[in-house]
């Protein structure tokens, strides 16, 4: 039986946009695992009870139910070490560890700006008052008075991004010659605004927007081929 | 003959401070290589006039002249092979340059504070007109003015370094099991505040302290064995 991944959707259930979520995608994808994306909005903890955690990415491998997008990469490079690794030593997760907390810590500030609004947009009704509640308390903002200046939260997501581009002008992936989990992490990360809003979140010409259009086209186009709020 | 690195000194030629010097230092121990530190002054650039660069390190190894951290490093990977790999993979000296990147966009602001003016008193004094024009005009402050409330420094410090701190809650070394050249890049990095100050710039308690002190303890406590202002 295919995996099952439950993945954060809008209310057509055809827009795929959780960070975390997209993360766990490129990994199936690079292990070569088929699996099938069960739509899931940000209410439905009912299906989801087991992992006692209320939130996805939640991977259902025959009876396992796995969740945490880390947890998941490790998992599935344990139970699938015959397929590709997605960190091939302990460097390897150290790397991706850090690409994780990085992103924590030094980029989903200037991401919030180009997502959140737009994704209370799109997702379905009875999602929004628990999202505009939680979002509006941790941000302390309304939604609607999260994004002011498009063209600024774009120059400023770039300068929060000069670490990876100072990488990227050097290298093809964080994996080096290959995209390893440390790449999904900082793709999935970046795939939330991007899905959401009508143009691309990353600044022109920087080489951080050249890999995204790297990973875009890995495995015959798979994270290209989703469909995008503009595409509607 | 043994290695040479020009090695930035104060006025006694005791204190070793730069911290991407300190990246070399701890390189060449990793591979276990023998080496004779030059005391070098800011304005001594007549000795490296070679390299072009006006600055250290600088490493010579025979008729070889080589400059600039990460090159020194690399090059050490590539001449010595047969000595541990500071860099084993693509991918580790991926994950070598975002730490590197990292230090320079996220990092070293935080740093300045709790290093410069202390810099400045133990330099040599034909090195104070050059070092305080350039600091000042790069930091447009007065070096009196940088330092205002050591306690909120350190305490700035230790949010900038918070993404190190997740991955050395679950990790030994950012190379995982074994320290690998993204560790020494922060590592030296600290040493920087940590050679000129009477006290550590480290928060107690945190996980990069713990991975610090792990550190100055290798290869027979090398780096602690460095002469600090406190021991003066």
């Amino acid at each position: 039986m295919a995996l099952q991944l439950y993945d954060l959707t809008d209310a057509s259930r055809t827009i795929f946009f959780s960070p975390y979520c997209w993360r766990i995608r490129m990994a199936l994808q690079h292990k070569g695992l088929e699996f099938e994306s069960i739509p899931w909005h940000f209410t439905d903890t009912d299906q989801i009870a087991r992992t006692g955690a209320g939130r996805v990415p939640v991977l259902v491998d025959g009876d396992r139910w796995v969740h945490e997008s880390f947890d998941i990469a490790s998992y599935l490079d344990a139970q699938y070490p015959d397929r590709p690794a997605l960190m091939k030593d302990d460097a390897a997760v150290a790397a991706a560890q850090f690409m994780d907390a990085w992103c924590n810590f030094n980029v989903f500030a200037s991401l919030r700006p180009l997502a959140v609004f737009d994704v209370f947009k799109i997702i379905h009704d009875k999602d929004k008052t628990y999202f505009r509640e939680s979002r509006e308390k941790m941000l302390k903002s309304k939604l609607e008075d999260i994004s002011t200046d498009a063209v600024a939260e774009v120059k400023a997501l770039a300068a929060a991004l000069r670490p990876a581009d100072a990488v990227l002008a050097k290298q093809t992936f964080f994996g080096g010659r290959e995209p390893s989990y440390a790449d999904y992490v900082l793709f999935g990360t970046l795939m939330w605004p991007y899905q959401v809003r009508q143009s691309s979140p990353l600044e022109a010409g920087t080489h951080v927007e050249a890999w995204f259009n790297r990973l875009l086209d890995l495995n015959g186009g798979f994270a290209r081929a989703a469909r995008r709020v503009s595409d509607t």
